[in-house]
């Protein structure tokens, strides 16, 4: 409930983008598994800013702070609390825009609901929050991994660029997180070129998580594309979730849509996955495939002509240190929160253990 | 969790399809609502099988009981259960199937996570698990129409048929539910000719909640489009779900996007809506505006060559009574699960008391 | 929350006293645990009114009805509605106390509370709704039983006759589930003697469950002890909460109250109990052993002089078929309760999987 | 769960004894809260070790720092995190103890569940986890206080040393925290002479809630006293909990306990309060009144003899520096977690707001 997610894996986060930190507490992680502040900063270091020249550059260091629920490098089974301070924060850029909704922002909506509102470097609802669920979902992903198994997550779009081959390992080697060397070139002069003009650019992210097995999911609210749903669709600046065919089914027939069950490797696979890995809000040991709309970013530096707080029009230009396009950043988002939810439903698998010893 | 879902208003669901009932329970209604058997029954009507010649011919009878929670037609707080019992099932048509995983459907993970699967009629799989939802949201939905909060739902696309103008009294005068009579008629073709060639197809379903108070949504995972996403993706058949622009996000620049701040009626509102009415996990006040893709029923009398449990090939012919497209059938289950959630929200939005208080 | 309670293994109940029906959901159980009407139909029993001639002569048939969640007689893992239909209801002996509030009756609080109340027979405060958990926790029993753990409850004092003598083997050989008979036999006598008063009396059940594992329990919130106390004090009428030494631990010292670990079969036990079977909020393995006080029944014939709701003065003699002491019937309520959250545990442990493979 | 509560208030904490840090989350409150540093750090004086002659020695600074949540002095209605950094750690207090299972802790249990513990200080089962409580509470009870209700903890009992008068303006007078400055002298001297004997004794806590309205409280698994008893229990060293009359309604007569409805200051009241404020899980409006019984601290210096981890026999003396009674400590965490639940169920309250606008 309101910040905090999962069933039996639980993360809790908090903390303001220009107040003294953010953080956040992972609750429910069995004791015993590896928990190092270095693998956590490697994911951090992957969705800070200032990474690369089409990123901003604020240089947030980003550096995480393990308080507790671990002791010699292993998980005891006890709350795990990470903190990250908040350091090259500018409030003054935010001065002006004290008394201004910034069109695209959040700064109307929790005016309206909470009556007051940190309005210093969007506070609460600035993207930096995100990365407190990074470095939780840097502990869930790892401990996946020891598992086998495995979540990658890249652009597939930028503007009306498309990835038309998936390549996961060049992922890492171009600034936008594009699996396809030839597109991702494309996507940085696209992304250049907005910036130049003052304007900012959408994207469509997919990810997919390997090695996941079949079972996983309880259905029916906690459904695994529910719950993956719920997770994305809480970050930032997404608009959009599909699994598998996605909308594409709309279009589809039954006979084209239906994943035919074959032998493979010993036991029943599927001939296609149009289900993206899901059915009946159950994972079939295919890989999980899910596709996430990112619009475009709000901050501008381009004019705006809105009203004020009071409702007298005025022209407003963002100053600050934005990104043109989140996407490449929002990459690491989704993996840690597709790692949260896989591993929270791994947990929940492990009540049919009576099931397991009688095959 | 599992079975459950809300947070102050909780629902939750039981019932398999050929088993002796489904029903729901919801807790956390305040007392002193209006709940009437005969609204309940009116909303289950119109997800009912055998309700025009493009559904299913199954004669589900679907009457609901009201078996505790209200007393002289008003909701005394404590939990409401709603039981309807299961008729006219026919488990022999199931039979042959039984040992053999259908394309597209359930079978696989139900049986690969629990070990155990009650075959009949899908069991809990069955899209007839979505009338329990319908009865609990149609209580929802009744409550927020008294407080001027209006829910609708219809079919956006059937295939490649889509409706070009949005009359929302239209919606309930053909059988396909589309605010565009002239795209109701083609819908309507379309999908008895694929009935006619023993196969599917999918669709899209809009909503939209109109009279949404702004402030409702509570960040950062109960993100307002966060939880409505978990809410109907959760529906049997949803494979995809949008807010707003949605997925054409992706190829806005900001300056397109953005939605900018006007004075309306005198107090603030927006010259467009491209956010769909939610910012920053928070309602604007503006219309919610969804899209849902619902896919190709599986159940589909064109034979399938598949492997059987045992891995041996064969060819499966669905025999049973099935729907072509569910789409007309899901918009109920959409308004009734968007119904569950924004009631939820404007409860939980009750605790900010003190703050109506000083305005 | 609400009237949903447990973590992973979760009960959620409705229904009140002379509505159509009470009963009970439990989420979250393995599949392949056997689930039998008749198990739960004898628990059942054990709670009815009319048993013995010291309880209430009402006739409460109590017969349960299993709507979802089994097939063949075992779990499929999906949520199991049981209901109990209210037969032998007799409303008009409650009309009179439809604008009073009766001394010891919530009467009142669910006025002020709710601003609406079904007066019926108490409604939702009725003790009949007891009978739902105890249909739930049959199931829970039954799954501990498989894994060989037993609970058992039984009447340790009523008034100020004390059982002096624990033999397990006799509490179901008397009607006031008393292990010891000599006991038994002045305490049926002293409910007797209050019955003819017109008066009530109230008592202390004691619990216990044998062959519990080690390691279950969640601290910090969740403690074993904590979950207990929350499950036992939802018994209406239950008014104090001990779990070992209890209330006699306050005047204890240090070197008397500490359990002294010993080599006992092999492994450390302990040399004495005072802890109840619970250090830290987590199974030592010791029994687990509780002890409940239960008020008494607030019905009473004798003449009380009251204000009515208008606050005019009054006279009250209660009449209906009420019995002059609950504890016997709330036996079965308690070990229904702690079947519920022992068993939660036994599920929530599993996430420690990796643990047990290690060992 | 584990290491969040509340319904809609809810806290979550984290931390060990000897990590390097403990704190809370507060989530749920409303906005425009007054939070303050210097009140929370008041009631952290209030339990923190050397604050007398009686009391452990260690120095525990317990500064409270507050990271988020909180703009200009007032809840911004985002999470609230506040830690407490851990100084003046002693861990080499510990080394022998290692391979020890100390009688009356929890290194036996922790070890059996969670097969690692974190051995310097009691890790997670140090009484030190208080403090992120007390912390926590300290802003429900200012919450509280704005609005009327005042919650008031004391020491009732130490060993056989019973306070015979309650005088609330005595209670922060005397180390004991004895609303009976006679007894307080008798408890400060019996605590003085276990401590030189090397022993330790336990008591009995009673605390009140006094201007709580009616109708708080959630039946029928959320009764007020429930989740008190919850609350309550979860509490290091609490081993019993009782409401109003408690234990003592075992032997008293329905007509007794029996609270007569009465006309008082121009409304229903009560005659007598043994329901202890609340009767069908809800509070009447009558002062709520609860007992709890603290166990003796284990840690003595008398020596005991044990089996160590592989069950050889040996002699342990407790080091450290250990608190002979804590029951004037755990004044403030009895408060403290009833300020948090009172809170919570204040804020569930207002989803009746249709109800208070009738009336």
């Amino acid at each position: 409930m309101f910040n905090t997610f999962g069933n039996l894996l639980r993360i809790t986060t908090f903390g303001e983008s220009h107040g003294k930190a953010i953080g956040a507490i992972i609750d429910g992680l069995p004791s015993g598994i590896p928990v190092e502040a270095a693998y956590i900063q490697a994911e951090l270091n992957r969705r800070r800013p200032g990474q690369s020249e089409i990123t901003s550059p604020r240089d947030e260091k980003d550096r995480v702070e393990i308080l507790s629920g671990v002791y010699e490098g292993l998980s005891t089974g006890t709350p795990i609390a990470l903190i990250i301070r908040n350091i090259d924060v500018r409030s003054e850029d935010y001065l002006e825009i004290k008394n201004m909704y910034r069109p695209g922002h959040a700064d109307y909506t929790y005016d309206t609901k909470y009556g007051i509102r940190d309005w210093r470097g969007s506070g609460r609802a600035s993207g930096r929050e995100t990365a407190a669920r990074v470095a939780a979902g840097a502990i869930a992903k790892k401990f996946l991994e020891t598992r086998g198994i495995r979540i990658y997550g890249y652009t597939l779009e930028i503007g009306a660029v498309r990835a038309e081959i998936i390549k996961l390992g060049e992922i890492e080697k171009n600034p936008v997180r594009c699996p396809d060397p030839g597109a991702a070139e494309k996507m940085v002069n696209l992304i250049k070129k907005l910036r130049d003009e003052g304007d900012s650019i959408g994207g469509i992210i997919e990810a997919r998580v390997i090695g996941c097995p079949a079972g996983l999911g309880e259905p029916v609210f906690d459904k695994l594309e529910a719950r993956i749903a719920q997770a994305i669709m809480s970050i930032g600046g997404v608009r959009g979730f599909e699994v598998g065919a996605g909308f594409g089914c709309s279009r589809m027939k039954g006979s084209e849509f239906n994943d035919i069950p074959v032998y493979k490797d010993g036991k029943i696979g599927f001939a296609t996955n149009h289900a993206g890995g899901i059915v009946g809000g159950i994972s079939t040991g295919e890989d999980i495939l899910i596709r996430v709309a990112v619009r475009p970013p709000a901050s501008i530096s381009k004019p705006q002509k809105i009203v004020n707080k009071s409702g007298k029009s005025t022209v407003i230009e963002i100053k600050g240190r934005h990104d043109p396009c989140i996407v490449p950043r929002v990459v690491p988002v989704v993996e840690a929160m597709l790692s949260l939810v896989i591993a929270d439903f791994v947990l929940l698998q492990r009540r049919f253990q009576d099931l397991d010893k009688k095959s």
